[in-house]
């Protein structure tokens, strides 16, 4: 059993607020048990900055070194839990990335992901920001404080869409598929496709669930930020697709145990990666077959 | 607007009857209005022969030149439909497939899919009868009534399960997907896991339509063979993931008109096929990452 936690979370405005909530934010999850694993939400420090095109902005990112790293490396070790931690990258002057650290039990960095599919669209211009990430899909190998080891596939909101990036995790031994994610309603459609909007989202993790038979976990933020209005409903699915757990749209810390035997069992079912025709898989590569 | 229509079937439990049941209910889906595309369910003439390993099965197979195929080519030019004619094919005494035809409206073979994902599991033994599919995915050109051409990936039951078949149809072009199934509960499972089945069976389908922004149709069998219950639930999704309608547990005959401008709205929209990482897919065509 894999306990997990996430803090679907608002944004307090500024870096140095939003520090301080987080950092309350993660003591309150774990100060009853202690969680194996805790995941924040995308961007996690800042507001989400890509809602417009603002040279300034790039202040919001941290290089490796800042010293919010090194708080949250610290608080990680102090609580000893494996922490995802999703922040706005700096490499240099000239180049950032939409990242994430695994930072384990004792405060190490233990896997590093760079978001691979940068969205673009009104009111998401990420691709102002991030360049698409270069280190491919990365699976943590992770350690429960009972001594397990679990393995955790880390991709990020836009990544979501991807049949692909889904099933790569997987086939690397991802067990669980974590997405923390920005995402919410623009204000430029009607009311009524929101619950559309919504549902395709859900939907579309929940079948990354069924088709790789792995948890899914998807850590969205709350709150209004300019014209967007993030929807919440931070998740968990488990590999036959069943729904563990669904957050409204307030602030929320969610705990969950995962047995990852249901993975086996979910296998011997219904064992997809038996049949898959890889040998027919070629197009897969291409952007499109003409 | 593409009008398409399918036949919600059970079977008769002969190939006589089943041929006689199967023209009366197209004829009927052709009583009012012409389609531009029927489809039939997964091995329409027969019952569910994978049922059990049995050698006698092999005689429920047709030859390309059966009296039964030349049938249903008379019919499509006759009422002037595009059908989608799902068979169990004999190739020699050696070699059969689960396979299709899409016939056209002047009765000529328009598409030949061979199913290239055969399961097997208990009640399931389709690795007993059929070679897994040599043609690889076949999407096909159609024309409609109006003289207007759209394109169809063709795929069948097991199919389902595997976003890289579903995105390979699109990425050649398919703006409709269609999985002529047979699926059921095999009464091995508590019936509190059955919802929690059929819902994974259409969610896996519905993110397909959602990953891809096309279409997508199943069309199941209805009705009790040995111990199987075939569950029907035939549907019709569209690009955004949105259900234009499913069936229920009984035979049905169901008609839509589709409008495929829907498919550019949405790529518009979430303009996932943009965003691709084809450097990073390689570990695609792997069978695991070890």
């Amino acid at each position: 059993m894999v306990k997990v936690a996430w803090i679907q979370g608002k944004s307090q405005g500024t870096i140095e607020k939003n520090l301080s909530y987080l950092t309350q934010k993660i003591r309150e999850a774990c100060s009853s048990i202690t969680p194996d694993l805790v995941i924040l939400q995308e961007l996690c420090l800042t507001d989400y900055l890509a809602i417009t095109e603002a040279p300034e902005n790039f202040d919001l990112a941290f290089h490796k070194d800042a010293e919010e790293i090194k708080h949250f490396l610290a608080l990680a070790k102090e609580l000893s839990i494996n922490l995802v931690f999703p922040f706005f990258e700096k490499v240099s002057p000239a180049v950032y990335f939409n990242s994430l650290y695994v930072i384990d039990r004792e405060g190490q960095i233990n896997c590093h992901y760079r978001k691979m599919h940068i969205p673009d669209d009104p009111g998401f211009y990420e691709k102002y920001y991030f360049r698409a990430g270069d280190k491919g899909f990365q699976v943590a190998d992770v350690k429960s404080s009972a001594g397990d080891s679990f393995k955790v596939g880390c991709l990020i909101c836009w990544d979501q869409w991807f049949p692909e990036a889904a099933r790569i995790n997987a086939l690397k031994g991802a067990q669980i598929l974590i997405y923390p994610t920005a995402i919410g309603w623009d204000g430029t459609a009607s009311p009524d496709i929101y619950q559309d909007q919504l549902e395709a989202w859900f939907t579309s993790m929940r079948a990354h669930a069924i088709a790789n038979h792995v948890f899914v976990i998807a850590v969205n933020r709350v709150g209004k930020e300019g014209h967007l209005d993030f929807w919440g409903n931070s998740f968990c699915i488990d590999p036959y697709g069943r729904i563990l757990e669904r957050n409204g749209q307030d602030e929320t810390i969610s705990h969950l145990d995962l047995d990852l035997k249901v993975i086996d069992e979910a296998n011997r079912y219904w064992p997809y990666f038996r049949d898959r025709r890889v040998d027919a898989f070629s197009d897969l590569l291409k952007i499109w077959v003409e």
